[in-house]
């Protein structure tokens, strides 16, 4: 294996030497990397008029309800009572988008846009708009006036169009809502499309966010055969809402030197005069995309992948660009004052309204747009067709294009349980196995997701199939055992962000995956995930929009058994975050033990359109159900385990409850113990896998009619309710619940410290002792009987807590439980 | 002011040019940007046996529960029976503690070590109880072999010594359990402490999260006469858990223009022979001091800031740097598998106890230890002593050297309210003048932390007293309103996590802060916050650690005001991530008005040890209470408006309650609704403030009595609960109360869009219509009354959707609502 891949270029070829000197406030004609001029005179015009015809509707969008075309003298009447949205970053923006259009145009590209600066959506949407996808799209946004009248109405208005690129907008897959994920969500659309292009914006704020700025690295794990290729625009725009940004205001050299130590070819264009702008701009784009192929063809043509130092642009225009400069006295094209609506006053004084309506006439609307309000055909030809606009292009539709999984009978991978609670067996190991074959069957579709976490959650079978993707450089030592590879299907970068930022991006355009992580730091991307959900449940309001793959969360290295790690390591409350978010998009499961993973698994793994989180330990456990049993547990969702009970269908003295494997061990251990103890106690056990049971039918689809609830927990027997996660939340769940006020809930609260489990357990009452007690305190009719089988327990959770104590770690016979009935 | 800042300088002075063809996976002897050789053979030797000695240390750590100093041959009995621990990171770590211990004697330095890199205590730790501060902190801990014994026996114990550097460790304000914020925590502490220096061990791990990678930027934050300075030191250990390190293998230029990039001087330390890199270490690290130490004379002297380039080190050393290269045939040394437990294997392998004994044995405790166990005096002289040792900073327990705040009497900054709910009066704005005069009162101990928000949250008024710190270029523009300057008190960059990472510093340094954000995109730093809970906790079981400063979080552009921004800007549930903390250390304030705002504000920067969450909104609203009515009602944090309601002390029909400022406004508006159309009601209002008040008193030290909650809610009247978050959070805190089942709660339940912030309400049931209906269908007496109000009501209703539908926005008469009585 070469031990150093070779280096493709690590200079722009023609660095204008006038680039270092520029001061970085002053704009005016185009200084750029490349200083060829591609354009003729002609194409200067028509795309300048292309240009200003979408400049002209980002204000009309802004400003307008009536009179879209100024057709009349613009009077107060025509403007929205409300102004809203984001002048700041659209010019900067559309004069990508319409010098991508050439390319594509010139050499039949295949290219997604990603808007990444916040608020940027009138690009886009003007953009969408004048190429017609719009109008198909939304019929009664068409391409006339009245159409083009309700598109300006209707943005930033009631029940209207968004200032984001969301769901309702064609050609997006990135809302940007959040910022900081334009780059993951690229890269995650390029990885096994290998002829698409992720023209992506790059905002100077959205940069200054972490996700985004270690997102950069992602090109250490692309694959210059097997995926497509990122083209980043860091649109310098200079300000964020009240603030400069960092990346605006450092000198060029260092600029450009971090974007080399980010393994990026970083080409310039500097500048405002829009004409020599064009010439700019266009010949750098054109460099970028040939480079891209290149690269590409040298990797394809040798069949040897190698890291190439991918172009990209650093596009500085003035913030508000083409407005203008100042307003009264006060800065605005190229300051942050050009951050949203730039003349507010209009609704108020007269004569700003009549600078707007000059500024929106110095775009010549009449020029642009025909007799019936629509693009002159001459400016029309500019834009590419069909699936070839950046608007059209399927892959942000990604539930269009997307192929099922090919899955193996989960069944085959079941472990032999023949009687519950006696053999032990890694859940997740052999969850691996299965795993593995849905790589090896899915090699182009399908991709696993990890902070360097995939081998220490015994996950590392699915190396077999398809190792790490790592085009970083080889060491001697990775032989040993390294697991890496140039192709592969195992994504590993230690940022939670850059995994799922990746994930998302890929099964958004159509394929399917999961992430796995330690469960205390999934917290690190609460944000990333609700934004995701919002995605998906706005995206089923959308007709267009085909159903995408779920997102699929496994987490493991679960509070439990992070005893030894300390408190920093315990925090099982994703589940609440994840629980806020709408019925229709959140599933969570907590499978007890390996047959009933791989049946949750089978199940996430053919789900549309859901966020599933499953939450599972990595160490060795009791096994309790065979695969039929596990198949016929977890479609219920819920059920009692009659096996364990005794109560033979009559009302029992104490229901014993669990969710989650860990919390389930104990609580069949604390079940044991009572039913050694107090043989006479009539005891049901009930087990939840699907934690969305718990709710009332009319809150969660999942939800269990009162009547079902009733069958199970009945509505006044006392309940000990062991589970995995802080107690609460099944207090929330079951809210309204007649007999909510007999739950007892263990769970976890917030009690660590360097521990053994059961020590951990125990500082929280989730050990099968303080479970069993728990128990026979909550059943008043025992007696003496209870105070006896009651200190018998104390007694041995006090041998067992010294044991601890003196040895480091849990006595032999607490590990080597087994049901005994 | 300067248009451009003086370049420092870009390069270190003395590159060596092996350094660029340095195969980047050989080890061997050092080579280093700086070549000269400062110590003399008996310095490189004393240091070699200190270093040793804490080597030794770490391994004993690791492995021993008896014969600490292996005065007998090596047994079985004399290993922990459970071996946890990391070794990976420790020797470059305590590498560089013991060569800054060389400068700080040498210079008399003030220097903070921060340790970045996941699990690295061992460092630390053995550092520390080498300088003595151990067992002056934990006497049992003595400076002799049982002393030593003990150390060995309860790292990574039950009740022990964590592999962080928890708060149970002298000299650490970092635990890193969570990676990525060892550098925003570093800045955090040195700002505004000019002569200190933060030594920070940043791991390469780490390096790949995004909040790390960001927060190299910091540097365009600190102020080189006012702040202190970070000498990060990268530690390119060159692995993660199981996979190689982005930055280990990328090339060498390539890395160091990413730091340039960053705005830092790279220095190269690498190598693995300890004799010469001993030299290199010795030389660079001594150009770093000594080069920070001419930047901040340079500024100081003249009194003008500059950024300088400040000096960093990249020191690449092989992981598990000192032990074997290869066990059996896998690597070792400079391969993952050195990164935990080296030899799990000794448990059970005889030969391997042998080879572990032979390494233990390598590093000569028998020369370094004397008789009773303790270090020789020879080399305990080679560490600083008193505070300057870096385990005994004063900065890193910040509570013992905090100063109280100088605050301005609060009840100064009250808005007028002669009767409740007629005048209108922005309560973020008011009480931004009480913030400007806390900053003005604290010019070097209080800043305020904000993601460029601070302007938008209408908080702008504190730049009369203190401006944005901005050691970037400035351009004329700034002089139109941009707030910036050299010195200043606001801190702002788009990114939450550095944002929150340097206010954590900051507070944990001894100093005071506050954080304002959006309310969406605070779930970004949801782990941090968990984290600092978690650290918060740990410290008050801490004897010798004193409190800190509360960290303050003021949520503002809240759910409800989100309307435009759409769907991806609501989400309020942060609140439910923090309830989930530690009752010990987080509280929940949602003040109703701007007097109230002032009283809980003016309490939470009194406070100390608490994470405080603050939820108000920046947009103008009806005030509601006098001073004297906000600071009674704060003081209780819960409690019934006698004003609002007509029960007279009766009980009621019904209880309308509220939480949130936006919450209340219409509660009371369906309070008047009611009260106008069905006059005979009687009608109770309650106000909750303190929220942890809902819980029971068992729960949290806030949670009321039952006696207490009944005298407000009742146990049987139905109660409609308007609430600010997810409605399932006050579920959860009710849960147990009598009565809870007569709670109908209304909040968000993630129903938005592009909306008015009328019909956001109405989505989501929150509108004083929809409360008034609830009200109506809760009172079963009401009959035929009942009825006829609530179609009257529905249909207001409907009028109001219907304008804000045709017209953008609210109807005037909802904006414009007064209390009626």
């Amino acid at each position: 294996m070469d031990a150093m891949l070779p280096l493709a270029h690590s200079a722009p070829e023609k660095a204008t030497e006038d680039l270092e000197k520029l001061s970085i406030s002053a704009f005016g004609n185009a200084r750029s990397s490349i200083t060829e001029h591609p354009l003729s005179a002609d194409e200067v015009r028509k795309m300048t008029d292309y240009f200003h015809a979408s400049m002209y509707m980002c204000l009309g969008m802004i400003y307008l309800r009536r009179n879209p075309l100024l057709r009349e003298p613009l009077t107060l009447d025509h403007v929205k009572r409300r102004l809203l949205g984001h002048w700041g970053s659209d010019a900067g923006q559309s004069f990508t988008w319409i010098h991508m259009n050439r390319l594509i145009k010139k050499y039949d590209l295949d290219v997604l846009f990603v808007s990444g600066p916040g608020h940027g959506a009138p690009a886009v949407l003007s953009n969408s708009y004048l190429e017609g996808v719009y109008s198909e799209v939304y019929p009664e946004k068409s391409q006339d006036e009245e159409g083009l009248r309700r598109f300006f109405k209707y943005f930033s208005f009631p029940g209207g169009i968004g200032s984001h690129a969301t769901p309702e907008t064609p050609g997006s897959l990135h809302e940007g809502g959040e910022l900081g994920y334009s780059i993951s969500h690229a890269f995650g659309a390029v990885f096994d499309h290998p002829n698409l292009i992720a023209l992506t914006m790059v905002g100077d704020g959205e940069s200054e966010t972490g996700p985004l700025a270690t997102s950069w690295h992602s090109n250490k794990f692309l694959n210059p055969i097997t995926d497509g290729a990122v083209l980043p625009v860091l649109h310098l725009n200079g300000y964020k809402i009240n603030n400069p940004t960092v990346l605006a205001r450092i000198d060029h050299k260092e600029l450009e030197n971090l974007f080399l130590g980010y393994g990026w070819t970083p080409y310039f264009v500097e500048g405002s005069d829009v004409p020599t702008m064009m010439q700019a701009m266009a010949a750098t784009l054109e460099t970028c995309v040939t480079k891209i192929r290149e690269y590409q063809k040298e990797a394809r043509d040798s069949g040897k992948p190698f890291r190439p130092r991918w172009p990209m642009i650093v596009l500085r225009t003035p913030k508000g660009w083409t407005g203008p400069r100042k307003i009264d006295d006060h800065f605005q094209e190229g300051f942050w004052r050009a951050h949203q609506v730039p003349i507010p006053e209009v609704l108020k004084d007269r004569s700003k309204l009549k600078e707007l309506e000059k500024w929106m006439r110095s775009y010549e609307p009449e020029k642009h747009f025909d007799e019936s309000g629509r693009l002159i055909p001459e400016l029309q030809e500019l834009a590419p067709t069909g699936t070839r606009r950046m608007s059209a292009n399927p892959v942000a539709n990604g539930g269009s294009i997307r192929r099922k999984l090919n899955l193996p009978d989960f069944r085959d991978y079941a472990v032999e349980v023949r009687t519950g609670g006696v053999t032990n067996s890694g859940s997740m190991a052999n969850f691996a196995g299965f795993l593995r074959d849905v790589v090896k069957n899915n090699m182009d579709n399908f991709r696993v997701f990890g902070p360097d976490e995939t081998e220490s959650n015994k996950l590392s079978k699915i190396y077999e199939a398809g190792k790490k993707v790592w085009l970083g450089e080889y060491f001697d030592e990775d032989e040993d055992g390294g697991n890496l590879a140039y192709a592969g299907r195992v994504m590993e970068i230690l940022s939670e962000h850059t995994c799922e930022g990746w994930l998302e991006g890929y099964v958004l355009s159509g394929r399917h995956g999961m992430l796995n992580s330690y469960e205390p730091f999934i917290h690190i991307i609460d944000s990333m995930v609700n934004q995701h959900c919002k995605w998906i449940e706005k995206a089923l309001e959308v007709e267009w929009r085909h159903k995408v793959s779920s997102l699929n969360i496994l987490l493991t290295s679960t509070v439990w058994r992070q005893d030894h790690n300390g408190f920093t390591h315990q925090d099982p409350g994703f589940l609440d975050v994840v629980a806020n978010k709408s019925p229709e998009v959140v599933r969570i499961y907590l499978p007890p033990d390996a047959n009933c993973l791989l049946s949750t698994m089978d199940h996430c793994l053919r789900s549309e359109n859901y966020v599933n989180v499953i939450v599972a330990d990595k160490q060795e456990h009791l096994q309790f159900l065979s695969m039929e049993q596990a198949i016929d547990h977890c479609s219920k969702g819920i059920g009692i385990w009659e096996w364990a009970s005794n109560d033979k269908g009559e009302e029992p003295d104490i229901v014993m409850a669990s969710c989650g494997d860990v919390s389930t061990h104990e609580a069949l251990a604390a079940t044991a113990l009572l039913r050694t103890h107090l043989p006479e106690l009539k005891i049901r056990f009930v087990n939840v896998v699907d934690l969305f049971k718990l709710i009332d039918e009319k809150e969660h689809p999942h939800g269990l009619a009162a009547h079902e609830y009733k069958a199970i927990f009945t509505d006044n027997v006392p309940c000990i309710f062991n589970f995995h996660s802080y107690p609460w939340l099944v207090h929330r769940l079951t809210y309204g619940r007649k007999g909510q006020q007999n739950l007892l809930v263990r769970g976890y609260k917030e009690k660590g410290n360097i521990d053994t489990p059961l020590e951990l357990a125990i500082r929280n009452g989730t050990d099968r002792y303080s479970l069993a007690i728990d128990a026979i305190d909550n059943i008043p009719t025992l007696g003496n009987k209870g105070s006896s089988a009651r200190e018998t327990l104390r007694n041995e959770q006090i041998r067992a807590k010294n044991y601890a104590f003196h040895e480091g770690m849990d006595p032999k016979e607490t590990e080597d439980w087994v049901w005994p009935f």
